[in-house]
């Protein structure tokens, strides 16, 4: 496999085929999800429609098929997404008489059907989300990361007011980054988008961004206060306590399959991948080694062993039945497969009463490998895992501090970006955010939402900048 | 709203709308499911997939698009489906070089991947499932019973023979009847179907069939054996232990939204929805009684029981903020959307330390209306939302019964499907099916798979049955 530090592009395509999360597609830019993958989006999503229930939103299903006048309805948003849609216009054997749109996003669906259910102040807020299937026809497409089709959840809901509106969007902001930090382990920076990299329909656009071991950008997850935009469009009115119509306020939030990739890029190495406990299919492998009879020893044992790890709820997978293999060939599947927690259960282990327990890396706790008593594993097993996936966090945590530096100077700037983040003072313009992404590829990721108040005038152009604090610039995916 | 006794399907069309589980949508046949229906399918789902998962199966997702040649790989299939499908010929701002086809099922793109995971015996069984929606241009649309995009589960496997693709194709079949029957309350009836009833590709079809409320069947569920058919057409072949090349032998079984058609059709009346507790979204709804203080008192009671209730695990709602409605209609609301157990608590019910509790029918345990102590209610409650299930299972059991009859007659024939099933003879060919469904609009529903042997002639063309057994003739959904 191709090293990380050769050729970043190249190990992460190869990588995420190689350890089955993913095929290609029959069609351009498509992408199977096998199960090795899907997994981990099963587990973050379980986590992600908790949190979204507990919260007091309800989950609907709105139809794939858009008619193509409702994105003409919200003339920003039918400007942003036109070059990426998908038109069905023959249907049952015949042409139909209104093409129809896959969703690319269901901001006009869901507008037009909040129209129709929201009478009076009493109907909000409207929460509504969606898991859900969209395309959007990308021209560099990249598994989990601009796909023509993804998974994803979106949120849309309908407030009384500006304010009631903003804490919704906050809160999906919020719950994403509190999602990537404990579940992926990715310590997200959370802060607002500059006006040229704003939601199409958009008042105000979120995001969480990570960075990952190339020192570019993911936006990992977009939270948007669309004001009364989609509103006017969709009449999506309500009476007030005084009997007067309103405009509705309302939001829309996603996150996506995109975050496996974000996953795959923070804490792969040249080995292949890390997962995070929390997201990890297996969280631990055993492996029982010998042959013949000494073999279904240890292969007994590990079953058992198994057995008893998984009755603490711990996800864990016996490599029984592939004798074909050798011990060292499983022992590096497993490694590039990215499992948290390896444990090797051989002939004289057995004799001694113990299993080999190795990390997928070494952690602040414990160096590589390590004997445990058999009896033991499954109790130390819950405190090794969580030793893990904090030292996951910590790590890329250092990685992004020790990537991100303050520039005020063009030249720095560009040093910075090539591999990590600029925090930069920027006039705020559309056109000046153009230039520098034509001279470097990097773009602004976010206002940051914790920077420090600070003055100063445009790393690039030199007039004053309104945001009152350096925002964040970087290549991205 | 229309009594089911005088139009049932002017009955289901208004009640599917005004219980709020779904909404016409804006694409003709499309639907969009509302959360109150969407609930009723995450608990379907959860209970589906935890028992797909624990027979080994794993969750997958393949793309929605299909390339058009795929489907033409296999004859029957491509047959049966060409009319249904809807077709993108434009993406990304240009016409495609090859259109795509919106998935109707995913045998085809599925089995291309089979074709590249499977190299050895040691890959089979390949136990696969996904949750994905499918699109089917329906000419005669219906809420949940058929609509133009539908969502589903369907399982795909690969297996080394006959015997074993069987056993699987076998494993759903009873995994269906069992959700059925445990959790939707519906007593259906499983079997074989006729040759002319087999899924496009199909070597043998099985179903399980619900009696609706006017004697109609509901196809609620099937499993299908494939044979090497889809094998043979996208290459899926593993060397066996000595070797040789051998074509598996794969199967396919699918359980839809549907079945919410067929939970509001089993157990619906002239009041609406009853929803057997097991697939309610509200198991209890507790309404506060009382204006001002009363209304004040009753409403925090009702909120403390709330919390009782819920800490049982019991999903229950408290219908604490629609002031502006009275008691009346609140009752009435509920029981139009199917809840099973409504409490009232009203100030003299709270001076007296009790709740009226209302079961959404009388069971033979409970009749209509009773008061139970407050401190009560949470204890008792298991017990009567498991006898309302099973009251509903028993019910639905005894109407399927009343109404199925063993005809030896045409005449006889003819009465009995008109509001109702007929055991019958026949001889098994495929232009006498045609012949009785132009005569009489009902169809073989399957051969059940319980049926006592019994050896007669067709009830049509007198011709001697080759099945050993009566089959099931109704008037289908």
């Amino acid at each position: 496999m191709t090293p990380q530090s050769e050729d970043f592009s190249a190990w992460y395509n190869e990588l995420v085929v190689r350890a089955q999360l993913v095929d290609r597609g029959p069609v351009r830019g498509t992408m199977v999800i096998r199960p090795y993958g899907y997994r981990i989006w099963e587990l973050l999503q379980a986590d992600l429609d908790r949190r979204i229930k507990e919260a007091g939103h309800d989950n609907a299903c709105f139809p794939v098929f858009i008619p193509e006048s409702y994105l003409r309805r919200e003339a920003e948003h039918v400007e942003g997404f036109s070059p990426e849609l998908a038109v069905v216009t023959h249907a049952g054997g015949k042409e139909l008489e209104e093409p129809l749109v896959v969703r690319p996003t269901s901001e006009t669906v869901i507008g037009e059907y909040m129209a129709k259910w929201i009478d009076s102040h009493r109907d909000l807020p409207l929460l509504l989300n969606q898991w859900a299937n969209v395309v959007r026809w990308e021209l560099r497409p990249r598994m989990f990361l601009r796909t023509t089709e993804f998974l994803w959840q979106e949120g849309h809901t309908a407030h009384i007011d500006e304010a009631d509106a903003m804490r919704e969007t906050m809160w999906a902001l919020d719950t994403y980054a509190a999602v990537a930090r404990e579940l992926a382990a990715m310590p997200v920076v959370a802060g607002e988008k500059t006006a040229g990299e704003r939601f199409a329909g958009a008042v105000r656009t979120y995001t969480i961004e990570g960075m990952m071991r190339d020192g570019r950008a993911l936006q990992a997850g977009t939270s948007h206060y669309l004001g009364t935009n989609f509103a006017k469009a969709f009449e999506i009115q309500y009476q007030d306590e005084e009997g007067r119509l309103q405009y509705a306020h309302t939001t829309s939030w996603g996150m996506s399959t995109r975050m496996i990739g974000g996953v795959i890029m923070t804490h792969g190495d040249d080995s292949g991948l890390v997962l995070p406990p929390r997201l990890a299919p297996y969280q631990v492998v055993i492996v029982p080694i010998g042959r013949k009879e000494q073999g279904e020893a240890t292969t007994a044992e590990a079953r058992r062993l198994g057995a008893a790890i998984k009755a603490m709820g711990i996800r864990v997978h016996v490599d029984d039945n592939r004798p074909q293999l050798s011990p060292g060939f499983k022992f590096n599947d497993w490694e590039m497969r990215g499992v948290p927690v390896r444990l090797e259960i051989g002939p004289r282990d057995l004799a001694d009463g113990v299993a080999t327990l190795a990390r997928r890396l070494p952690t602040v706790e414990g160096q590589g490998k390590e004997t445990v008593p058999l009896e033991r594993v499954p109790e130390v097993l819950p405190q090794i895992l969580a030793d893990f996936q904090a030292f996951l966090l910590a790590r890329a945590e250092k990685f992004r501090d020790d990537h991100t530096r303050a520039v005020d100077s063009w030249d720095d700037f560009g040093a910075q970006v090539s591999g990590g983040w600029a925090l930069a003072f920027h006039c705020g313009r559309t056109e000046c955010e153009d230039d520098i992404k034509a001279d470097t590829a990097a773009t602004p990721r976010c206002i940051p939402a914790e920077g420090p108040a600070e003055e100063g005038v445009c790393v690039k152009c030199g007039r004053p900048s309104p945001y009152g604090k350096r925002i964040i610039f970087g290549k991205a995916y």
